[in-house]
């Protein structure tokens, strides 16, 4: 049975423009000076790039096929009125409600497009791929189903248990969710208090949540759409506690969409952002469930109530790991996006004594370029983390040996990560925003609602301070286990904590041993060293204090900051790899080699300066080094000055994904920002409060004016 | 004529008390043991504050008279349903229609309290001032009419002027906005094209729109209320062009409410906060007003068309200084609400291996204590820094010799302040949001909200970069003038830039001659001398980094960095002098003085780890000394880890201002945050589009589940 045609919601829209027309000839909207001159600098700023932009765009995308595919993808969604909003409605104005409807329709019409690109399943994955760039709403809302929901199963189910679920979740036929968190607990799992209970008699488990603060919270998808959902809960059998299990819960029937027996399931209301999702709580009162639903790839539970418990508790929370690496993708387009609008802007923008344009200031290249770099360095260690992860699963046959093995590494990887792209991420949008002055204020020019949906980001998927701290413990274990027995585990892939190899050589340099900072942009080796030993002196300190008897939380922040410098090392030890060498390899377009050359320098000197600090408390790095380096940060900076607009147009991201009339790919801004306003309801025309609220003040008599 | 009473607007709450009944009966609320922990460990961390709660909420009120007024107001406004939302109602979850017409509402019902206590006219402004607290919206609707309109009127009009216009100001016969900023222009005044044309013949000035770009801009009160502006622009007397002037416009009929003849609005539409702030963009065509509406205080023109321009060009900007100035209160009513969230939330959650309570962790109590006490800085500093402005507005009579004398220290030391409470500001409000975890992406935790407002304070009223680039050209200079000529100019006040008088004494102690930091905190004299020899240094040197040829965008960042810290020094000093000594003078509650003392020494070791870099760059601070200061914080925050209820409830503010469930002030946050979300609009029940985007999918036959 095919999937039926959705109805056309547009709107009238050639009344609209006629209304538009006739507000438009009321006013003076002739071009000035600053507003013919945008236009001019953007084409020339386009022009300036010294490498081929849509060579950068594709190794972007990640090579030809997909850039091609991607871009097939950008023009269908473009103007399907059931996946993009097409004016004069503006999906930046939408309430909740709005929201959450057109958010389900985008998934539905994408259900329809992956029925009917059937033959092309890759393409038709491709437009979600695009809609998800569109929209951060509707892309955490697919996830659930599609990643979260599907993960869990594959991951912690037997492989009768996936079969027997996949091609539904496929076709979305069930729609699942995620339930994890509850309203008084959240990342700490231990103490989650949702309880299945079996019952030996019926072979089924009861579901219950014995309180107010068992709750399931924020759980995305379960608001209003989901059928099912894997639901995480405390498991008791025979009378006794055998800690965590998953379980397969039907949420709602699935023709009426009416709640299941015993299933209480509320929206959670108004957000901060990610309107389009339809986060619930859920409390289950007595709820039965066939043993066969709860998960048992790691677990047994056979009918007589003999349970067999996982070799390891931590593999149950195994999906975690790739939820948190699917943040480098939302990170390069959220983020992605907030900089190709500051930037520009940034170059149409002109400001000061000189009119320069205010990509011009110190302030502004400074601050973004490397942001920029940032970008490139997450999108360029994607590769390398993809195929870490595939040691970690096999392909989905996680060997257990395999997976016990590489767990640590990818936990350690992935934890500061989302660390570090999480807050690193939230300082780069805010940064945008201010680099946008006030019309970064208007809702109509995108980073608002770019910010609002970022903020999951720092808080969901664990707290990022707990992570880094993981991440950090990790590192200081194992520069334990190598200078006290010389251990180091054998690994099937280059750990980002491989440096500890050479913790000793580290600690027996006493300070950077570069005389001219320039050597060590000429050979980024040496930089990549420096933060290595400063990393391990960093770890060492740490080791030392606990060793003193300091406890973990009296050197928690010094955790967090040396786990984040883990991570911004990591990504610069790994684009070295690929692009350290002043010439690329044959096959690589010299121009792309060259900038992506440039990001990777400009990165290690970031890195250096950010974690100056660090360095410094280890009386490793002296004050002429951090001056010269802080000025070859500049310098570096100020070099690529002219590229922000080739650099940013790599990523690729069309006028209508943006939706920022400030940030158009033609610079001409002026009038398309006016017209959004004058496009907004209830925008202009006589105050509707005015006869209630002003005039009987304004209309006393015995006034002067 | 008095003000008509209002229509109640307040819904059936009974009926809604009753459905949210039904709601909770079908859940399941026990108390659990976490939700019954929470308020006993509110109350014993309100025992456990070490000073007199209540005589520091007086401090902090502005002494025992303002406390009481302020509780008062509370009283009144709480129950109020036309100046705070009652339930089910919740602000946090208003339309932008919704927020406009509350908004003008309560500035309506302000009106009427205004004539009601016309006897008491003081403790009718402090109900303004609670729904200010109240609401932000609120506060800056008001605040563009009662002060900025107010203010350019009576800085930049003459006494007649004034007196024609303070009256209809006071019962807001007119409501004004202030007209600036232009679609192209922003802070850069110098670019404004808005043009008004002396017409001699008719003694009247022609105000014109003359491009897309010269379109006024974010104008708050533009959109729907205002009846006058007070417009910045360009002036043509004679074919001369005369450089900028301030003009009085009516924008409004002040009965019907129609826009006047050649004016032309629209209301800006949708933000990232202040969504009850009708701001608007404004475009004058051939827009006729008398010359005796160009405001003449400093500059004069003849019925002949004879123009005496300003003695200085500044003065005409000079109400931009009080607008930074009003900064401090909102800095303190919004972030300090934030720290109260936080706050609350951090000493009521529990979780990790021990069942912490999360205030306990590090990475919690060394972040908010010390924001915590910026909140006291700021609020100290208000004092001082009012009567600067007092000696330089000398009660309104601004005699031009003394305001030029202080106008850039003035400038220097409200510019600095800007860019520092709105940036820090942020970072806090940043912190807060993550210290509450997943519940402040919740909009009925109030974070959200107030994150949205907050972000005007960083890119409206001036580009913070630009101001703190300012501050740091007068420090530079001064420093100059100093070491060049030995020459400080004579001032009425102690300006912040005080320590250039010591410049030389800095410049030649080469390093901190502080062997033991523990006694820069027993004196802190030391501390803040040490402090002031790094402002010294690093102003010098990009003093020197000048002269050798760097021009002033190759030290901007440098410049930004120099002229925060001298913000923060600034506020630590002046703390210093009121709350340096060991022990209080007499008059002063001892519990109180020994907070405000440990607040003022954790500033100081906050500034100095901050700013530990400039500290560093200079060979002034080393590694040891450093790491001996970074401990002596974490120690200091820790010290202070149980004062953090009393910290945050001196801030005084009510639940009802603070909206957050998760910080109910008695600690039982669990059920009335569920409760919130049972109100909210379709938050239950059978989904909307289920038939329409879910069932066609869900429904289709072949499933096997």
């Amino acid at each position: 049975m095919t999937i039926p045609l959705k109805d056309s919601t547009a709107p009238n829209a050639k009344a609209a423009l006629a209304r538009l027309e006739q507000l438009k000839s009321q006013l003076n909207l002739t071009p000035s000076t600053v507003s013919l001159q945008a236009p001019k600098d953007m084409a020339a700023e386009r022009a300036a790039a010294d490498f081929s932009i849509n060579a950068l765009a594709r190794l972007w995308a990640g090579g030809d096929k997909q850039y091609e595919m991607q871009q097939k993808a950008y023009e269908i969604i473009k103007n399907d009125p059931e996946l993009v909003v097409q004016p004069p409605r503006n999906i930046l104005e939408f309430t909740r409600d709005e929201w959450r409807e057109f958010t389900m329709g985008q998934i539905y019409r994408v259900a329809q497009l992956l029925q009917e690109y059937g033959h092309d399943r890759e393409f038709a994955y491709e437009i979600g791929k695009a809609v998800n760039v569109y929209s951060e709403s509707f892309s955490m809302r697919f996830f659930v189903h599609e990643s979260l929901f599907r993960n869990v199963i594959n991951m912690l189910g037997t492989k009768e248990q996936a079969q027997k679920w996949n091609d539904d979740i496929n076709n979305l036929k069930v729609y699942g969710c995620f339930a994890m968190t509850e309203l008084g607990h959240s990342s700490a799992l231990r103490d989650i208090e949702t309880c299945a209970t079996f019952d030996l008699a019926t072979d089924e488990f009861i579901l219950d949540s014995p309180s107010v603060t068992s709750t399931k919270w924020w759980i995305g998808g379960s608001g209003q759409t989901s059928t099912h959902a894997v639901v995480i809960s405390q498991t008791v059998i025979k009378g006794e506690h055998k800690g965590h299990n998953w379980f397969i819960v039907q949420l709602r029937d699935k023709v009426t969409g009416e709640l299941m027996p015993g299933v209480h399931i509320g929206d959670i209301g108004k957000k901060v952002g990610h309107d389009g999702v339809d986060n619930g709580w859920i409390q289950f009162r007595g709820v039965r469930i066939p043993r066969s639903n709860m998960l048992q790839k790691w677990v047994q539970l056979e009918r007589d109530g003999s349970y067999t418990p996982a070799p390891n508790p931590a593999v149950m929370y195994a999906t975690l790991i790739p939820e948190r690496l699917s943040l480098i993708i939302v990170t390069t387009q959220l983020v992605g996006q907030a900089l190709t609008i500051a930037t520009r802007y940034g170059v149409v923008r002109r400001q000061g004594s000189k009119n320069e344009q205010i990509m011009d200031y110190q302030s502004h290249y400074s601050q973004l370029i490397p942001a920029i770099s940032f970008m490139y360095m997450v999108k360029s260690a994607a590769s390398t983390i993809d195929s870490q992860f595939e040691v970690l699963t096999a392909g989905g046959e996680m060997n257990p040996v395999d997976y016990l093995n590489h767990m640590g590494d990818m936990h350690a990887v992935s934890a500061c990560l989302k660390g570090l792209t999480g807050w690193y991420g939230s300082e780069i949008l805010e940064t945008c925003r201010r680099a946008c002055g006030g019309h970064a204020y208007s809702a109509y020019n995108g980073i608002g609602q770019i910010i609002g949906d970022w903020g999951v980001m720092t808080t969901g998927g664990g707290d990022n301070v707990v992570l880094l701290q993981q991440t950090a413990r990790i590192l200081v274990y194992r520069l334990e286990q190598k200078l006290e027995n010389d251990e180091y585990p054998e690994l099937k892939f280059k750990s980002s904590t491989h440096y500890i190899l050479r913790a000793k050589e580290y600690l027996a340099t006493p300070s950077w041993p570069v005389h001219d900072v320039t050597d060590a942009i000429k050979n980024l080796r040496l930089l990549e060293d420096g933060l290595n030993a400063i990393l391990v002196k960093r770890l060492n300190s740490i080791r030392q204090a606990m060793a003193k008897g300091k406890v973990l939380n009296d050197v928690l922040m010094d955790c967090v900051r040396v786990a984040e410098m883990h991570c911004a090392v990591f990504l610069f030890s790994d684009a070295v790899n690929k692009y350290g060498a002043p010439h690329g390899p044959e096959g690589i377009d010299k121009g792309v080699y060259s900038i992506m050359h440039r990001m990777t320098a400009l990165w290690g000197l970031h890195t250096l300066v950010r974690y100056s600090d660090q360095g410094f408390k280890e009386g490793f790095i002296s004050p002429q080094q951090i001056k010269a380096v802080e000025e070859q940060y500049l310098e570096t900076s100020k070099s690529l000055r002219k590229q922000v607009i080739g650099l940013t147009d790599a990523f690729g991201f069309p006028d209508f994904v943006i939706k920022a009339p400030i940030a158009k790919y033609d610079g001409n801004i002026y009038e398309p920002y006016f017209e959004t306003l004058l496009q907004a309801p209830n925008s202009v025309g006589k105050t509707p409060y005015h006869e209630k609220y002003i005039k009987p003040l304004t209309e006393r008599p015995g006034t002067n004016n």
